[in-house]
C-alpha cells in the first residue's frame, strides 16, 4: 500500500496532539513534516509543544515554525480555558530550544516539500490557515502540485451547527479570515471538515478509559492532557467527554468514505458582524472560484473504532 | 371580527399587484394605506402603478410615495425581464398625475398613521425596506406602537433555498441591505417570509385559469399581468406557473397558522461578497438584538385555497 505523505499544520493544542498521535500511527499515512501555527497558543508555545510531542513520541520529522500573527491584525488571545495555560492541558512541558525547529519558516518549508514531492503531499491543516496562505502568495504554483488539502475549520449550518467563537464563526477561521478566504479559493483539491461534523463525534470517559487500558503510553498521555478539555466541555453542556475536532481531518485523510460531503465553492466573510462565517454555494455559483468538498456527515461509530484501532495497535 | 389595519409597503410589481388584490379583499384585513418603494421599478413607476391599481380596483386609501433610493448608494436597475418594462407585465397603464399621491412622503405617512392608531397597524412590507428604516430613524418610538411588521424578503437556506440576485441575497434585501439591518433590529414584532417559503408555493396555469373563470375582473387582470412573469419563471426552469412571493406575506397577516417559523435574531450583511445575506441566529445569540420570526415552512395547499377563496368570493 502506498502511504500518503502528510504535512500536519497544527497549533497544539490538546486535540491537535491527539490528532498527531493518530496520524503518526496510521499505516495509511506517512508523516513527513509538522508546521506550527498560532491559535490554541501563541506561536512560541505551539512550536514548543510540537517539538515536545515529536521528541516524546519519537516522530523523526522536521518541525517548522509558522507565522506569529494572521495576515491582518494581531493574533487572538489563546483560549486557555479550553486548552490550559500551556495549550497542552497543563501537563508538564519542558522548554525546548528554538534551534530545534527547522531552519525554514513554515510556509517556505511547505513550498519546498511540495516541490520536492510533486502531487504527493497531503496537507492536513487544523489551525489558522496563515501558513498555507503565505505559501500560496509566495508560490501560487504549489496549488497544482499538492495532492490534497484537508482543513478542520468553519461551521456550515448542517443540523444547525453554529460557530464556537461567534454564532457564525469557528476559531480557526475567525483567527485569520483572510487566509481562509485565500486558501479556500486556490485551485487545489480541498476538503473542509467544520464543526458541523466534528461535533457529531464525542469521545466519552468510557472510550478514553479504553484508550488508557489498551493504548499504552499514548493512551495515558491522551487521558492526562484532556482533563482541562473535558472540564471545558462540561462547562458548555457536554455531560460526558468531548468533541473530536482535529482528528476528524486525519480520519478524512485516512478514509474519506467515513464522510459525506457537498461540492461547491466556499467563501469567508472577512469583516463585519459575520466575520469568519464560512458559506458554501452551489457549484459554479461564484464564477471561477473552485468547488471544494464540505463534509456534512460522519459515520461516528466507524470513526471512533478506527481511532481506537490505530491508537491501540501494537507498536510497529 | 376585528379587522387588522394594514399599510402595504410595495413596489408594484406583478406579484405585488396580486398581493394587493388579495389583501384588499380579505375579510380579516382592512387596508388603510399604501406606501410605495423602489425595486421592481423606479419610484415614479411603482407609485404610478400603485395609484393605477388603487383607482382601477376602487381601493379608497391614500398612496404615499416612498424613497427614490436606498439609504446608501443608488437604486438598482429594475428587473424588466421579470416584471416587464412598466413593472406591471407590460399591460397598458395610463400615466397618473403625481398629485394623486398623498402629500406626505411614505415614511412620514407611516409615522403619522402608526401614532394615530397605536398598537393597531400591521405593516406588510414586500419591497426594499427603505421607507420603514427612514420612519424608524425619524421616530424610533413607532417600534413600540406598531402591532406587527410582516416582511417578504431574504433567503435563510431552509431546504437549500438561496438568493435570487446573488447565491446569498434576495432582491428586497440586497436592494437596501442597511435598511433591512435596521428594520430587523428594531424592537417591534416582526415576521420574515423569505424565498425559503415563497418558493414552496407555485401558482400553475390550471390554478390561474380557475381564477380567470371565477375571479371576475381581478382574475382576468391577474392573468393579463402575469404573462411576462410566467415567461420569466419558465426561463429559470419552472415548467408551469410561478412562485408566490408577496402574497405569502399577506397570507401570514391573515392566518399565521399557515406557517411554521423559527425564533431568533436576524442580521444582514451590508457589504462584501455576501452583501444582502440574511442570517438568523439562536435566541439571545446577539445580545440585545430582538428575536424575530423567520418562516420556514408553509402549508401551500391551504394557502392556495385561501387565495382562491378570497379572490373568487362574491364582491361585498
Amino acid at each position: 500500500m502506498s502511504r500518503k505523505k502528510i504535512i500536519f499544520d497544527t497549533d497544539p493544542g490538546i486535540d491537535d496532539a491527539m490528532a498527531l498521535l493518530f496520524l503518526s500511527r496510521a499505516p495509511e499515512l506517512e508523516l513527513v513534516g509538522i508546521t506550527t501555527a498560532m491559535g490554541n497558543g501563541y506561536i512560541e508555545a505551539t512550536t514548543r509543544n510540537a517539538l515536545y510531542l515529536r521528541d516524546r513520541f519519537g516522530l523523526a520529522v522536521p518541525v517548522a515554525q509558522g507565522a506569529s500573527r494572521p495576515l491582518e491584525g494581531e493574533p487572538s488571545l489563546p483560549p486557555t480555558w479550553v486548552h490550559g495555560d500551556n495549550a497542552l492541558g497543563d501537563i508538564d512541558v519542558p522548554e525546548v530550544s528554538a534551534s530545534a525547529a527547522h531552519a525554514l519558516p513554515a510556509h517556505r518549508f511547505l513550498i519546498e516539500m511540495i516541490k520536492r514531492h510533486p502531487h504527493e503531499i497531503t496537507i492536513i491543516a487544523v489551525a489558522r490557515l496563515t501558513n498555507l496562505a503565505l505559501a500560496l502568495r509566495e508560490a501560487p504554483e504549489i496549488a497544482a502540485l499538492v495532492k490534497e488539502v484537508v482543513v478542520m475549520g468553519g461551521a456550515f449550518g448542517t443540523h444547525g451547527h453554529t460557530g464556537n467563537v461567534t454564532p457564525l464563526a469557528e476559531a480557526n477561521i475567525i483567527g485569520d479570515p483572510q487566509a481562509a478566504e485565500e486558501v479556500f479559493g486556490a485551485a487545489w483539491p480541498l476538503a473542509i471538515i467544520g464543526l458541523d461534523v466534528t461535533q457529531q463525534t464525542l469521545m466519552s470517559s468510557a472510550y478514553l478509559r479504553e484508550l488508557v487500558a489498551h493504548g499504552g503510553e499514548a493512551g495515558q498521555f491522551i487521558w492526562d492532557i484532556s482533563r482541562v478539555y473535558a472540564a471545558f466541555h462540561q462547562s458548555i453542556g457536554v455531560a460526558d467527554g468531548f468533541f473530536v475536532h482535529d482528528s476528524s481531518a486525519v480520519a478524512y485523510a485516512i478514509d474519506p468514505t467515513l464522510f459525506t460531503a457537498s461540492a461547491g465553492p466556499v467563501r469567508v466573510v472577512t469583516d463585519g458582524f459575520a466575520v469568519g462565517h464560512t458559506i458554501q454555494s452551489a457549484p459554479g455559483a461564484w464564477g471561477e472560484r473552485p468547488d471544494v468538498q464540505v463534509c456534512r456527515e460522519v459515520d461516528s461509530a466507524r470513526f471512533l473504532a478506527l481511532y481506537r484501532r490505530v491508537l491501540c495497535a501494537p507498536a510497529q
